[in-house]
């Protein structure tokens, strides 16, 4: 059995667990937070730890999967315990990866341990499916659509304008780009034309909401490049019809083999709760940190890195027997 | 740069060869064949070679692409070359893979070499698919649908119904059954739910169409289980509309993380040319095959066993830089 630690238990580290319930080759050792230990709703009754506890408990731990965030936690604690256990993060921050990369591969090999930076599923199984369509399509042109989904991000953005209680954002691929891009036309597309928002906002009782609709849609970075749709909502209905994160998107890379010869990959995720599935994809990706580092390994990895065969509890032969 | 040798000059061959086009970082030796070489029509006036050749050229050769036929030609020869060479080959009778693999493996451990077997895109891209979603979604449902394209066995097939001179076959997914595992509904698919088949068909002069139409529409193990629409053409219009070898397909996986919640995935492949697409994988498979080899590695490996960045022929920094 693997023996998992997780770190941090926001809903990242609840999917986690939840992935964990179906390994059948995996064992949860506990689950460390910064917080007052005692105070954390677990599921499953699973052992709760201060995160002062990890030192005492390394031999007891295989991998650690760290849950924190990009911003703030991930950037010292990602080097910080992958000097001591091998562990996978899900740095999303995509301009700064190389330089957390570098930190988190000096930390690993100095304690001997393999650390997976970066996985999830993008950064990660669309970045896979990123780098193989290109490797194949070698002229070609690669589209990312997200969506649609809940951003955290925007939801928090809109949450801060003045008279907002309460909001939730969801980002759609806009079907006509989707649609141009599968059929091999290659278009040229602004950032409008890819993806539109859709907000969903609770208003104060005094505010004006033709002035927060103004605030969002004109929000630089955030809106004043999309078509935004707002639809101002109660309480009541933002809590029963928005409660979920779902997610997903497509990533399509068309190209020619030769000038009369269009090829098509699509790679398309849709997804009813977004932390749930990248939760299973930490899961899956700790598997394989845990046997490279029981082949001696160390270092930092990405996805990238990843023999398929690694992330799967099933063995290399019946791999092969069942799925070529 | 990367050498490579191309065993065989059929539709895969050339399919090959036009892939090596583009890349940066590797160049043609030549193409070897069993046929006189002076007989080859070949692109680009590339140099041919007997395949009795090959032993004095092993030094000007890094990685061999097999492009026999699995049926007969496989099974004995990249066993033989691998004795000698780093090989790629296309082998795709899947239920006799795991054999293949024991010959391939053996001979390439004496060898010191890495063979490659059974990459494509089914096998090979679609069985990557299929392991990672099914490592990823450990509870749920995977789905293969093939087409719209050539079944060149079935074509075959149909061309030796008495009173048939020329037939081409499509295999095409059933839409609604495409949407209904899409959906998550995890639906149980009879083979005649899945795919239907489409015969176009050139009749003798004298030959008897609704014989032929009834020789193919119950043809066991090809046609019997479908429903299968027979089209009689002319033999212009053949050749004007379905020279083409296009084909695809999807790999859907639907699964649950939790009671309540719906993830699916799916690949998608849309390809105007199969061979072409199959020979741009095999040329991407032969970059892994070299670093491998370089690295001191021997023995049968799989797409399986294939990191990532080791198809690409960029630096891994630069693809965790434009990736992730």
């Amino acid at each position: 059995m693997i023996r998992i630690a997780i770190i941090g238990y926001g809903n990242l580290g609840r999917g986690v667990q939840t992935a964990l319930r179906l390994q059948p080759d995996m064992t949860l050792v506990g689950i460390f937070t910064r917080r007052d230990p005692a105070s954390l709703e677990v599921m499953d009754q699973a052992p709760t730890y201060a995160l002062t506890d990890l030192d005492r408990m390394l031999d007891q731990i295989d991998v650690a999967i760290l849950c924190g965030g990009s911003a703030t936690d991930l950037p010292t604690m990602t080097p910080n315990i992958a000097r001591k256990l091998s562990v996978v993060d899900s740095y999303d921050n995509h301009s700064t990866i190389p330089e957390h990369f570098e930190r988190v591969n000096e930390a690993a090999l100095a304690g001997g341990t393999v650390a997976l930076i970066s996985m999830g599923w993008d950064p990660g199984m669309f970045s896979v499916n990123r780098g193989v369509a290109e490797a194949i399509l070698v002229e070609g042109q690669t589209y990312t659509f997200w969506g649609p989904g809940v951003s955290q991000g925007h939801s928090d953005a809109v949450r801060r304008i003045p008279g907002v209680l309460d909001a939730r954002q969801y980002t759609l691929p806009v079907a006509d780009a989707v649609e141009r891009v599968r059929s091999g036309e290659a278009p040229e597309l602004a950032t409008r034309e890819k993806h539109r928002r859709d907000c969903y906002v609770v208003l104060a009782e005094d505010a004006d909401a033709d002035a927060v609709r103004e605030a969002i849609v004109t929000m630089p970075g955030y809106f004043a490049d999309y078509d935004t749709e707002v639809h101002f909502v109660d309480q009541a209905t933002l809590e029963r019809d928005h409660a979920g994160l779902p997610h997903g998107g497509h990533v399509i890379r068309s190209g020619r083999t030769d000038d009369a010869t269009l090829q098509t990959i699509e790679y398309r995720l849709a997804l009813e709760s977004n932390p749930q599935f990248t939760g299973a994809i930490l899961v899956a990706g700790s598997r394989a940190v845990h046997r490279m580092a029981q082949e001696g390994r160390s270092g930092a990895i990405t996805v990238l890195d990843i023999p398929p065969t690694y992330l799967s509890s099933r063995p290399d032969a019946e791999l092969r027997a069942s799925l070529l």
